[in-house]
């Protein structure tokens, strides 16, 4: 079904207790960090790696089926380090990848969970909207996928979803532009619609988007509430991890977990950039090619 | 009682609604932006100017008399600039000259309000705690100064505020290490004589904090509450508008307020550091020359 080098050692692949295995987090470069970031605090006690796909980033233009692979590559790595869960944050993985990669997940030996991006936020802004008018920024892909529709919809078909494609603010804000005119000029008019629409939720329906909650907050008022990811999803993990028993065993007094990062492309450019999207200092990075996978389930 | 020229245009200083006057908030430097950002978050309608004296940054170490001098000879700009209210967004201001700047400003035909760092944090976090033990970080100046001490025990005789004096933490922030290891290890060391005491909330006694809030969030816990100083403010100055009805009249359709900026030094630093700040471009920086006030009240 597969081929592949596993390259985890053996305590890696070993650790007795379940609970002390790391939390696997991937992305298709840095969007991700703002999930992982809420994950940090959130669950300061647990380890994680994140692995960033910067060789083939971006994903929002590819095919689902390319997607798909991708992801069976990169969970195939994380699941060599001692994964015992994983996140993936990313918005276009999630929409392309989530149904085939927990398939593929549960046949393993551990029956690993995975968590997506999407249905955390969905869930998070239903509960949160008292006018049932929600809104989603999002990029062209995503919004086009319908995958955030979809999810509020499975929890409540009374709300209405006004999406908002915005095709130049991730770029805007990769390219560390997030605080000039620019920026301003293209969350002034992403939001406009937004207003018209009277919407009392927003959902920041891409990872890089967090980045900008001060200027969206600005724009839209303080009356409606921002909804982001990497918050959402993360309660949801700490509920996974509590059923499941997977929480460290890590008491307080043993302080906090660790944090490690792979990429596929330049760790150095992996390293800088990475460092403002998780706001915490990121320490070594390591390269890592994926081996190839010859099918997805 | 003092010697001054009045720089601000004839329509900034006759304007005919009050309302319509821009909010005044000054530091001694870009600490206070953190501040004016929870500001423009929370009051989007309303008209900023702020003012950073850069060019005797910083006041921690001076004799409290001078820092009055100082807040006053800033204040009679803001006022020849039309400011409706005044906000001192720095710690050290606040615990030196807010009683005799809110004297002197109550003396002005507008009856100027003056609002301060301390007391809207003291009071967020007594309200916050359930423990009873709250947790300050702050500068040593800030931390002798006693002023939060007094605060919390004016609003609750029996709660316990545990001090730690942060020698280094505003420094390291304002030079961008807020993301390395040495403000890791800076921060880690602070945190841990409150996690000792067993805190469950901490006050930010430091305008440059809320810039590290998710590291600290992560060594804290997230049980524990953070409480900054911009957010507590900018309740307060909303009910100082609403109750002096001096909101600005502006509409939700009309957009939002304006901002700008004013400093003492070096206006390119300035508006360099200031942007890392604010999380919002600052656009122009205007360089001033302050008058001096000859004595104070």
């Amino acid at each position: 079904m597969m081929t592949r080098v596993v390259r985890g050692t053996a305590s890696e692949t070993s650790s007795p207790g379940q609970g002390g295995r790391p939390i696997g987090v991937f992305d298709s470069g840095v969007g991700g960090l703002t999930v992982l970031h809420e994950l940090l605090v959130r669950l300061p006690r647990e380890d994680f790696v994140y692995l960033g796909d910067t060789a083939r980033f971006p994903y929002g233009e590819r095919a689902p089926r390319e997607i798909e692979r991708f992801a069976a590559e990169i969970a195939e790595e994380l699941l060599a380090r001692g994964a015992k869960l994983l996140v993936v944050a990313c918005n276009s993985a999630t929409a392309a990848a989530l149904p085939s990669l927990s398939r593929r997940m549960m046949q393993t030996t551990l029956g690993l969970d995975v968590l997506g991006v999407v249905r955390p936020e969905a869930l998070q802004a239903v509960a949160s909207t008292r006018s049932g008018r929600i809104g989603l920024l999002a990029t062209p892909t995503t919004v086009s996928s319908r995958a955030y529709e979809q999810a509020v919809h499975t929890v409540d078909p009374h709300v209405t979803l006004h999406a908002v494609a915005c095709p130049d603010l991730a770029a805007v804000i990769q390219a560390g532009e997030q605080f000039d005119e620019r920026a301003l000029a293209t969350v002034r008019e992403a939001c406009r619609p937004l207003q018209d629409a009277g919407v009392d939720t927003v959902i920041l329906g891409c990872t890089h988007y967090p980045l900008i909650s001060p200027m969206l907050q600005r724009m839209l008022g303080p009356q409606v509430t921002l909804v982001s990811s990497g918050a959402a999803l993360a309660r949801q993990v700490e509920h996974a991890l509590s059923t499941r028993e997977l929480r460290n065993p890590r008491t307080e007094g043993e302080g906090e977990g660790e944090y490690r990062f792979l990429c596929t492309g330049d760790v150095e450019a992996f390293r800088e950039l990475g460092t403002r999207f998780l706001q915490m200092p990121l320490g070594e990075v390591e390269h890592v090619e994926l081996a190839a996978v010859e099918a997805v389930a």
